[in-house]
């Protein structure tokens, strides 16, 4: 349906700051040197910046990021919600922009202090709910908090503990996705745990931190920014890099989803707002998960990847904890995923990390490249309304 | 050159609540109301939506939305950020969403008890900054609020007052926006202040809530909803009502803005963010002031609709004073602006009711119908980066 974006616009650049858990700047220093460090990487200039994407939950406003870097006159303008759920929608936003003719360049940032700043979830959500509820506030919380479910990892515990009934998964098995993502952060030196990779048996004596959750389930929190410098196929031939080009994007919501407690639906152990992303994608892209090399697979939580494996058809329903097994994921395999390390491995920024990386896998330089990358998905957020990217080769190859 | 959105998408349907003082119900009932209204009013059902487009500001989650009102998976959700800047530019994202064929209809909706709930402007802003500041709420306060800026009416007072300075405007030239909208509220049964006209004198001798702002220069604040129903141009032809063509959609951010304080850019009486959006709007409708029967100017204040006029080349810089007198503004006049009776007389709702005026303008079935009506402007929040739309006939003239 959406094939009008078929490969029409492009990812011209991309930025980023080094991933820590304390930057020691503001969350808009951070995302002015990402993007201008994208702008850089491109071959543009702020003056050539006319547009903006971020998440809602990102701090910065477009026009302090616009006047940090010293661009002008701004002709768009937009946000996502829903938290790591934008990661790849915020590219296709600007794609939209691009192709509808309404800007030339936006760039796409996120930056978080989420590790030093005002902590994304280093508090229950019990402190987090505001004084003056609003009604998407009641909507998210009232059925779930009063009866202890009050950080991430225990709302992803509950699907977790129903995916392993439906399937046989194990813990074992969600470990595998830990240990890939840190067998490939060991090697990049940008990761946060660069040479620091880890076995099973460490994923399973690591501490619980809601069952079926160990420690190493969760990815860390991170400071740090990204940026990605959307433009048209055509005008980023003429820039500093081989063109990335956009193949497809997508957004789903599924029937009767909520924010990360969708307990309400007849199967709470899938995702099929992922289902909803990918059969765009593939529709869009005209490929199917045969024509993708390289996989980012949002992993804020292992458990998560596994639905995620199987909603874009890498395997059957239920089969996800097979296939994550002897290497399949890792660099060498079948479908090696989050080659970066992933937010396990490389730094939680909301997902815009792992946009970066599918880059890298097209451009044919990631640390962790996968010969010949041609085409790379990547998912963003899941137990949220998420989104998905297919970025592949300029079709006319002339990169 | 975004030629390409000119007339692509249509509006297919207007839905909207009451609007009162206190609504008696949840923002989230008032968005279904209004959005249930709008489907109804284009001959639609909860199953045709796939799409949503809201304000970062809006309390209602676009899936809370969709269980609400029975809508299945969706394919599109996007928020617009700067408060009311946002009005037109949802209807633009619906448009380009249409456009790339990634939604086949999108409803935006704006939902708000600013006067009965958690009041939106009804504390000093002294009181809404938060505990743990971020960059965004930094830079926003930092150098306004120590010296007693701390109301939107002290804000714009600082700029009308440079304004007056610039132009010789007075505070009679100010109440003659607010004397129109009353007189066009005073016969729309939707308007809170139907049958309630006022005169130069009642302006003049309101008092002062920050000079030179009179309590009749500002608008009130309302509870209500409004939602805009979105599709291609093509499809709407073939619903329910007499299709609204999206001749154009536009955002304009400028140099140097700040939100609500751009005080520190060579002029400060002017709009130069208007000026961005309404470049974009004449190109892409290929249209020009002339070309306008009506327009809806976004007036929460009255001094910020004057320079609008000039930025959108009805008159010339610094003539608007001129301009709005002698019932030039008023149905019948010249330019009859905010034929609802504007948010000065119908209601506040962060200027979702102005594109509802647009479109029942274009229709024909405006309270206050200027005879013909073919192309009618809308322009959204000043202060903050805005946006605009030109709405128009479907040129195909089968409505």
């Amino acid at each position: 349906m959406n094939r009008d974006l078929n490969n029409s616009a492009a990812i011209a650049g991309i930025g980023a700051t080094e991933f820590t858990k304390n930057a020691g700047r503001s969350e808009l220093a951070l995302a002015a040197e990402a993007v201008v460090a994208g702008l850089r990487d491109a071959g543009l200039t702020p003056a050539d910046v006319d547009g903006f994407v971020t998440y809602t939950s990102d701090p910065n406003s477009e026009i302090d990021v616009a006047r940090a870097i010293g661009a002008n006159d701004l002709t768009f303008f937009s946000r996502v919600h829903y938290g790591g759920g934008a990661a790849c929608a915020v590219v296709q936003q600007a794609a939209m922009a691009v192709h509808s003719g309404v800007a030339d360049v936006v760039v796409c940032y996120r930056a978080l202090r989420s590790r030093s700043g005002s902590r994304r979830f280093g508090n229950s959500a019990a402190a987090r709910v505001p004084a003056k509820p609003t009604t998407e506030t009641v909507n998210r919380w009232d059925w779930t908090l009063p009866f202890g479910l009050t950080t991430p990892a225990s709302w992803v515990a509950m699907q977790a503990r129903r995916y392993m009934h439906d399937t046989g998964a194990t813990s074992v098995d969600f470990g595998q996705v830990s240990v890939a993502a840190r067998k490939h952060a060991a090697t990049n030196p940008s990761a946060y745990f660069y040479n620091r990779p880890i076995t099973i048996e460490d994923h399973q004596r690591s501490k619980w931190i809601a069952e079926p959750l160990h420690l190493l389930d969760c990815c860390q929190e991170s400071d740090g920014a990204v940026a990605i410098v959307v433009t048209s196929l055509e005008r980023a031939r003429d820039l500093a890099q081989k063109p990335v080009a956009i193949a497809a994007g997508a957004q789903g919501a599924a029937h009767d989803q909520h924010t990360m407690v969708s307990y309400y639906r007849p199967d709470i152990g899938s995702l099929p707002e992922m289902g909803v992303v990918a059969r765009q994608l593939y529709a869009t892209a005209g490929l199917g998960p045969q024509d993708i090399d390289t996989a980012v697979i949002y992993d804020h939580f292992t458990p998560f990847v596994l639905p995620q494996l199987e909603e874009f058809g890498f395997c059957k329903p239920g089969e996800a904890k097979d296939f994550v097994h002897d290497g399949r994921i890792e660099l060498g395999g079948e479908l090696p995923i989050n080659t970066h390390g992933g937010q396990l491995g490389e730094a939680y920024v909301h997902g815009m990390n792992g946009v970066a990386e599918a880059v890298r896998q097209i451009r044919g330089t990631a640390v962790n490249q996968v010969p010949g990358a041609a085409h790379v998905l990547v998912t963003a957020g899941t137990g949220v309304p998420t989104s998905g990217l297919i970025l592949g080769q300029d079709p006319a190859g002339r990169g």
